[in-house]
């Protein structure tokens, strides 16, 4: 088997000690052998196939993007700054009902394309023509859970079909691409879809063993609508429709009460926080200070790029770090070890991947990028946990893997035609405005 | 005399209709020449000595940094979440006392350098041993209006040779290196200065015909102190000691009532807005969009690299536009186009530059900056202002040119030895840390 030794790299391996050092790491296969401060020992060496010179260059787990609408980049800077209800009936709900499978897989692509170059190696899409997202995946070599998010406001059979196809979608895809594709189910949202609906949703979960993910509470005004309409705030509702008696994964999560944040640490409710859509769209600022202290697990969302406008982790660490400092009047809160957590093992945890990505560690799989630190912007040497947080973009990204196997090398997609995609998400966004 | 001439470039000008186009461009000297939409017309061809393939280039006005310390760049990630007093007393202070003009020199040149790869063409520096930022301002080709920050909380001979240094600095650097330094007066702000110690700053701007810069209003305990310790909010205090009756740039503005807000625009006062610092120190929100509304004239500024932690001032344009929106509640405040002009002409026209720098006009000093935008986060082609306010960053920019001389070239710096000042930066941090 080949094994690929990086020597004289510096490492941040998001291990509980969040330890910062010049050393190596050896990969065997799709997952991480060893790894280890100094020089690489001979016997690493002897072992190795190929070697990689690190210098210059950090090492760190790639990033999980744990919410997203991957094919929405057709729409990046289609209608901005606007009123979310006019945003979303006026111009992105009438464009994307014209959206066909196609559509969806140069979207997709064009994602995944930026979320490789920017150091992103696992991400959340919730979608429709969503095997045409799993082909994205495939391609690409990314790790990713998927969803075919469904919303309910519909006829009876409209909504059986919707259904049907989530189910069909998990069943023809979870475990795909040799594991590297888990699938998630999804109700789209509270509002989006009747709890008799809803209820289908779960009871598919369990039958298949599945997690669920859906939006919750993002604006202030369907928190109220539910409360209107069902007699209770969204995490009660959903609570009592039995959602989070699955590992699920709410977005958003912005208009919380005290005691629904309990609730959520007491079912061990997994939240993607989204800072920057949530800011551009008005949103709010959700209460992650708060959520961390009662002991949820928070990780990190670019929703899509119609509402962001990029697919930048490294913005939302670094926008997660500095908004709740400013918000809450306290410096401390969200410090850099903590914002880089949501970004990698917070995010991996939260889709049922904890073990399996998010760290550097011995027998996890090797889904890592390299980082270029010969730049003004990562000069003084203090503290490169600082750096990441607060300094990096996701353009210092210089080289991405996941499974073992290198997506980018020097800024260059390996297993994608950057141009053809570029061209043909042009193409389809001619076509879709026309 | 040499006329380079762009063409097929897409052009984002920042004049007043906000136009955005594939067009063409002329520099002849220091100067814009002519642009327009469409093909170069033959007469410009002819007048060429110099031509420049603009595809997959966006050419808009370089941006300006209207507050920040360069050479605190030596400290970036040396102290970072922490409470404000703790930051400033036990890490920055004791540092910045051992800075000697060397460590000034090859930190402002570690700024420089990443200020000209991420797209600035002019900043604002306020700090001690000015001279060196002269120097590596006339080195680089940069743009900049330099100040002497005084800090006035020590006895009455070291108070007289702080302003000494000021006012010799203001005589010697004003108008040199071609024209491209401009000098302001600065007291540090009003917590650190004795209001008979501002009123000689003020009298030294009126002799010299300067500018005044100061910090002002960035927490709420300095705006509580000034009532305690002198009867009035800083707004209306330095307005009665004169400062405003001279062209005034205050930084971060951040705690302002509404009477406060209607001085600042009755008397012309300019804000730096330094959204990212401000929310790092946990500092608070500006209140911009009620401030622009007022008609105040209101900038970005990145603040050192201390409180940041980088010189990008893409990100200020980006926070700036998102910020606003989630805390207010009302995503159409501070579009797309007005965090752009933030950060382009409002800049100029607050540092006196109106007229000079900022825009793309012809008669206007070509200082200017290309994007490559053949990448993913800039597809599709929907509206490039959304696209350079939301999803661009400083690592976008290719190509940098002031005062019609280039200063970066394909992302590589053709005035400055980026290896070296890398390396004098890590030597002078640590010495300092020592």
């Amino acid at each position: 088997m080949s094994r690929l030794l990086i020597d004289n790299g510096y490492f941040v391996t998001m291990d509980e000690q969040m330890p910062q050092y010049q050393g190596w790491m050896s990969i065997e296969g799709d997952r991480i052998a060893a790894l280890g401060e100094g020089k690489a020992p001979e016997r690493e060496i002897e072992l190795a196939t190929e070697t990689l010179d690190g210098s210059g260059l950090l090492f760190m787990p790639g990033l999980v993007n744990t919410h997203g609408h991957a094919a929405m980049s057709l729409l990046r800077g289609l209608a901005d700054d606007l009123a979310l209800q006019d945003w979303l009936q006026n111009h992105m709900w009438p464009t994307e009902a014209k959206f066909t499978g196609d559509d969806v897989y140069w979207g997709s692509a064009l994602a995944a394309a930026e979320m490789i170059k920017s150091g992103t190696t696992t991400f959340v899409d919730m979608y429709d023509h969503m095997h045409r997202v799993g082909e994205v995946v495939e391609k690409s070599g990314m790790r990713a859970s998927l969803t075919r998010g469904v919303i309910g406001l519909c006829p009876e059979d409209v909504q059986k079909a919707k259904l049907a196809d989530a189910i069909q979608f998990a069943k023809d895809w979870h475990g795909a691409a040799n594991g590297r594709i888990s699938v998630m189910i999804s109700p789209h949202a509270p509002y989006t879809c009747p709890p008799d609906y809803i209820l289908k949703f779960v009871e598919a979960a369990h039958e298949l063993d599945l997690a669920m993910h859906t939006h919750m509470s993002e604006t202030i005004a369907e928190v109220e609508q539910n409360v209107r309409d069902y007699g209770y705030r969204p995490v009660e509702h959903l609570d009592r429709l039995g959602m989070f008696g699955r590992p699920t994964l709410v977005a958003h999560a912005v208009h919380l009460n005290d005691e629904e944040i309990a609730l959520l640490a007491e079912r061990n409710v997994y939240v993607s926080h989204n800072p920057v859509s949530n800011l551009k769209l008005a949103s709010g600022v959700a209460r992650v200070p708060e959520l961390m202290r009662a002991g949820v697990t928070v990780s990190l969302g670019t929703d899509s790029a119609a509402s962001n406008n990029n697919l930048d982790l490294f913005q939302e660490i670094t926008m997660a770090a500095l908004l709740h400092k400013g918000v809450s009047g306290d410096p401390t809160v969200i410090p850099a070890a903590e914002a880089l957590r949501m970004g990698t093992v917070n995010g991996a945890r939260s889709i049922g991947l904890g073990g399996v990505t998010g760290q550097l560690k011995a027998g996890l799989k090797a889904d890592f990028i390299a980082l270029s630190i010969a730049q003004a912007h990562f000069v003084p040497l203090t503290d490169y946990i600082s750096h990441l947080a607060y300094a990096a973009r996701g353009s210092d990204v210089a080289h991405v893997w996941v499974d073992g196997k290198q997506l980018l090398r020097d800024g260059q997609l390996l297993t994608l035609d950057e141009e053809k995609i570029l061209a043909e998400a042009e193409r389809c966004f001619q076509r879709l405005k026309g």
